[in-house]
């Protein structure tokens, strides 16, 4: 895995003592699919972490620099970019430095194995995800309640586990969005009080027409089909949670066929 | 300021890459006050880190090898340590290495600005605490509520702001916790849905006969005394909270003399 440093635009051999990063999660990222060197959805990821950034109300790198870094270490690969922009070193203490420089992380990453043919085998998480209007939807880096859902299960038989708010409305998966089909609509759930706006769950919600609700478990498991999507897998069928099994779906299908004409990377993925 | 990294028992140069603690907050730490190298406190510290480490299931590193570095780091010095341990080095993605290897950083801050005489001024935060049962009480890596909140202000006669959760009840400070004299008892929040169980926190519950409750913001109000506390800093006497004024209180003074009586770092700043 080749990684890069670096603290506003100059390169810098690892990560600053003080990183408030590592203090405090203070910090955003992103995870992209690269193909032969392109990151085709980096408008989108980018959008995301200016709206990270606005929320915790500190700058970001140049885009343009960082698009050079980018091109630089992906030298025309395939794979998975990883994209850490902390506050960058501060104090001890909370209070945000006056001026701060971001840290930013490049790593470049195998791509992921591709998903099982026949669809997912998903759990339900124990891990409640808490009700953070100020930070819903962010990509931050204060995530140990995914960490705590995903240490949950060891068998590789299951693939991914849901997870509900602690009001019990469910939210995601561990590291995708959740769409279901359900009364004849695509709906997946809200993430304005948790969660994670995901860059391909906003390119499926446009491909779909799908609408935002707040979902319960039991119209999970009353869905017609149900899929997880990620910006590093893509559209991913769900065949079984818990006792419930789902069969493929021609509208899941479809949509993986439309995703892969949209993003070359996914191309291959599909038959 | 003096840094020294560790991954086990090795001594290394930096933050590792691919560090769990700077990727996700996946870390714990302490801010212990030390006086003539000595650590006064240091059984309720690592106390409190065993029960993080439980609860995020990661080993600590072994304490002997620890308490050795910090006689070595802290060399007679007065101030204040910092010891931050995170799950160690892993690999992309939620789930916890199978054998991770933690990660700790010690360093040695100078000893806070001694509290006003009169007392703080404080004021209300506007970002909440989120409701995390799986959380509360630990001094784990994931901060940004923290961080948020301390941000509100800039005006260096204000000295700190009270938190409160996302229901409303009042939790805390943003860095020290809270005690309220009201209905002629001491009463601090409970911190067993948000919040930190503070170090001084327990000493003060025990020397004064605390009671945990939920608190509202009427009641901080309307109570007779107020004081902050925390390990670095000790009791700290509050003087106003937005309109509200408090005169210096006899109980106080007296815990603030009990603790210095105590805790040789504290008896410097008492009369």
């Amino acid at each position: 895995m080749s990684v890069r440093h670096f603290v506003g635009d100059t390169a810098v051999a690892n990560t600053p003592d003080h990183d408030r990063g590592l203090a405090y999660g203070d910090g955003l990222f992103e995870t992209m699919r690269a193909h032969e060197g392109d990151v085709h959805w980096w408008p989108a990821h980018w959008r995301r972490l200016e709206r990270g950034a606005r929320a915790l109300a500190f700058d970001l790198p140049d885009q343009a620099c960082v698009r050079r870094e980018v091109a630089s270490l992906l030298d025309d690969a395939n794979g998975v970019l990883k994209l850490v922009v902390t506050r960058g070193p501060g104090g001890r203490g909370y209070a945000p430095p006056a001026s701060p420089t971001p840290h930013w992380i490049l790593s470049l990453h195998d791509a992921p194995v591709v998903a099982p043919a026949g669809g997912l085998t998903l759990r339900w998480c124990d891990t409640r995800l808490a009700l953070q209007p100020a930070l819903a939807g962010l990509k931050h880096c204060n995530r140990l309640e995914q960490v705590l859902a995903r240490a949950e299960w060891r068998d590789p038989e299951t693939h991914e586990g849901l997870m509900r708010s602690t009001e019990g409305d469910v939210v995601s998966a561990t590291s995708a969005n959740l769409f279901v089909l359900y009364d004849d609509r695509w709906t997946t759930p809200r993430v304005d009080r948790c969660g994670i706006a995901g860059v391909c769950r906003e390119w499926a919600m446009g491909a779909l027409g799908a609408r935002e609700a707040r979902l319960a478990v039991t119209e999970v498991e009353a869905a017609d089909a149900v899929f997880l999507c990620n910006a590093a897998r893509g559209i991913l069928p769900v065949a079984r949670l818990g006792a419930r099994s789902w069969r493929p779906h021609p509208q899941v299908a479809q949509l993986r066929r439309r995703l892969a004409a949209e993003h070359p990377a996914f191309a291959t993925e599909v038959a």
